[in-house]
């Protein structure tokens, strides 16, 4: 147990696991990978950043290096990790210097993250068209959105930062309308950003809503506020391809079935005219100067490839309830690693900010012997378009608890947020959902825009829980006026679908 | 069963019986007699009334008379119910006409809800000083406060109001200062309420902090808010008499230990000055002309005196988990019963809202023949200070924690309600209170301006779904920036107690 613990990657699952590791093993030592410059940032923060509503780059980073450094951590930038020797106990790295060396380890997180997707969009290469999946894409879209002649490079305030590709950006021409490919998380916060920032908006969603992860209640609520802030919502309207020589210059896509939004081919008054499918075919074309891909991230595993590890769920590395993969003594938390979900018992891959956390810290009190499990998920997640609010937990779609085993029931009821004569109530949209059989919770949602995405917690507490729907129906949970009706929503959705599980 | 269901008393616990007995049971009779004029309305929006918040004191009714006639239940208002004979299954009604009469009952609910203690103050016949338990109470305040010239006869909106209190006290000068005896939930709310209102408005606390089931941290938060909206605290400071012959002339009270406000002996600037205790001793004298007293309530029971019907905690009809009294047909709900405390499993009197609705509901759906336990009590609670809110739910305090066989553990910490970097994260005190045995979360309090009130809820279903401390740990409970850092507020505390826990 002389060796290290050796952890791969500097966000937030490794940094946890270093840092709870340094406090209960001070005698053993810990070496942190990170093949980048970009330690430790609030990937969640990003939109806000770009918005405007967050003013230096710099508030999203949790930790220095230097911080790092304090803790007694040996942090290591521009090291990648490029190959595992499972049987050697040794991993492989590569310097930006260029140099190789071989790290013996004790024991080995492995703790990567995902990367965007980019579905069949390449944005590579394209001005004006991006994801955004680390913090300098998030300073190139900032800097590109900016005026040129305004653009205030203390933005950028970090020194990891890419400041060739901040400063190119920030020297083209500032966008006026923007297209956001995909609906989900990214999709719609990045929508409520670029119109703070003045800008002209498209979200365009493969499929017939948004957040499908939310269900339809969200889905729609959503969909409405975004319309009414002036956001061109297209569902069920694929996009196809960014168009753009050197600088993106449309978004092509599939006409959609309707949806909230103008959807009939670019036809919706905002220099779309005149531009429709020239075919004539089902295709349109939107005008675009800004294009943000945002269709979701997968799990960076290549490190292990040449391992016999097991992947799992979303092709992530597979762990148990320690966060231990199939190797000896190589652990994997993060967006890297699958979960186990709390509804289900099986295993899931949700890449989200808290479960990295848990499972990094878990596994670093695990390594230093005080065994810890990683912890379950449910899946809880919050979201905000302008001032609709929204949160979801454990199997709020059929399709996924039908193939849990579940038989679903779900009933979605709109209740007030506070006493209906108190000012400010607000229609608070409650979806649960009930597995048919044993009455158990297994799901719900909650939308509306006075503080409905916190109330997901009692859903997500109740879940953890194995509650029965008779069983949140009898809750005790608070009334006051300015706060809840005497019946909050969730005891409201609970009393209607324990009457629907009773028919 | 061809005699009829029986209610006494047309407020949330009667009225919810009588509705829910009369759709499950619509071939039987439901008889609900309600002394007064009176039915159904909002007890807890009454400060928000005086407040001018709520414009009509008829927003505050759920249900009128007609309402209830429409729902099939024979309403008998200006009924009085002043015997029960249990042997013979009949109870004696007076009406205000001066008529007596027997009614028999198939069952009986006992839903005469509770009345304000006074303590040693008798407010009546002393104008200007008042107690905040009935809809003619508030109407009566609102009016006195008015400017003689300016007040809206229009607010008391209500036929069944007492309309000669009204204009009563409508014709008396407005009042500048204000005493509120009692820092609980009616004094708290009222505070804001008078401030509302333009007052000098004085708090006094007996014991040394404000709301004591709160827990000190609510306690404190909720002081300093008050005090900085211009409320003049004084915790610690019994109040010994109301001062006047006609009209309150000012309030006689202990002089306290300090706390958060100005206490010593009503030199605090607004008129105290020069009337300081005459005798030299250790009292103050305040001259006001409002005082509201605020210092609790009682179970009115008295309609039982003459059975041998059991009482329990608070003086409270000792009630089952259907609710049903010690004598046979007679079921209790609402402020005047007792209910079964999620955390103790013991009996506990807590007069609160949604205990009457969800008591009520559940005996009306017993009696039609669907049995239906009233469900278990934690005590959860919310409050609104101006801008401060919390949440209180179980065992907060030692003294109830230790008398209920636990020994509690318990930790404050103080966490952002949002990501650090999200404007308008706010300090988020959060007090988890744990039994060192077992580990078993059985208390917990939150407070803080940032949707801090609602986040109980979660601790409520956390306490009554028996989770320990590490299981609270581990919840997955939601991030997002603006709602939520990665790691809430609810899983800092519990984190922080878990190590003090396995000390």
């Amino acid at each position: 147990m002389s060796d290290p613990f050796v952890v791969v990657g500097a966000d937030a699952a490794g940094l946890s696991a270093a840092s709870k590791f340094r406090r209960e093993a001070p005698e053993r030592d810990v070496i942190v990978f990170e093949m980048g410059r970009w330690i430790s940032y609030a990937y969640c923060g990003m939109p806000y950043f770009i918005e405007g509503r967050i003013e230096r780059l710099s508030n999203l980073l949790s930790l220095s290096p230097s911080d790092v450094d304090e803790r007694g951590i040996d942090l290591r930038r521009g090291h990648k990790v490029v190959a595992v020797d499972p049987d050697a106990k040794r991993v492989t790295v590569e310097t930006t210097d260029g140099e190789t060396f071989e790290q013996p380890y004790g024991d080995l997180l492995v703790a990567t993250g995902g990367r965007a997707t980019l579905g069949p969009f390449d944005v590579r290469g394209l001005d004006g068209a991006f994801t955004l999946h680390s913090m300098d894409a998030a300073a190139a879209i900032d800097a590109y959105i900016a005026d040129p002649a305004a653009y205030d490079p203390a933005r950028a305030d970090v020194d990891a930062v890419d400041r060739d590709r901040v400063d190119y950006n920030a020297a083209l021409p500032a966008p006026e309308t923007a297209a956001i490919v995909g609906g989900g998380y990214v999709g719609v916060e990045m929508a409520e950003a670029l119109v703070g920032r003045g800008l002209d908006v498209h979200l365009f969603q493969r499929s017939d809503r948004l957040l499908p992860p939310f269900g339809e209640a969200v889905g729609e609520r959503v969909a409405e506020e975004l319309t009414d802030r002036g956001v061109t919502v297209h569902t069920g309207t694929p996009v196809e391809a960014l168009v753009g020589d050197d600088r993106i210059e449309a978004v092509a896509f599939a006409d959609g079935d309707g949806g909230t939004g103008d959807v009939d081919g670019g036809s919706d008054g905002t220099g779309g005219d005149g531009d429709l499918g020239a075919n004539g075919d089902d295709r349109g074309r939107l005008p675009v100067d800004l294009a943000i891909v945002g269709v979701g991230i997968r799990p960076n595993t290549e490190l292990l490839e040449g391992t016999d590890v097991a992947l799992g769920e979303g092709g992530a590395i597979r762990t148990d309830e320690y966060g231990r993969t199939t190797l000896p003594d190589v652990y994997a938390a993060g967006d890297c690693a699958t979960a186990i979900h709390a509804v289900t018992g099986e295993e899931a891959w949700m890449p989200l900010g808290l479960t990295a956390n848990r499972a990094g810290r878990a596994v670093g009190a695990t390594v230093a012997g005080d065994r810890s499990p990683v912890g379950e998920i449910a899946g809880t997640a919050a979201v905000k378009a302008f001032d609709m609010e929204a949160g979801r937990v454990g199997l709020v779609e059929d399709e996924a608890a039908v193939a849990a085993g579940f038989d679903p029931v779900r009933e979605t009821v709109t209740a007030g947020s506070r006493s209906g004569y108190y000012p400010g109530a607000e229609p608070t949209d409650v979806t649960l959902v009930a597995d048919r059989d044993s009455g158990r919770l297994i799901g719900g949602s909650i939308v509306g825009p006075d503080r409905a995405a916190i109330r997901i917690d009692t859903l997500a507490t109740a879940l953890e829980a194995d509650m029965t729907v008779p069983e949140v129906e009898r809750l005790d949970l608070a009334y006051a006026p300015p706060f809840s009706p005497v019946w909050d929503p969730v005891l409201v959705a609970a009393k209607v679908l324990n009457g629907t599980l009773e028919e």
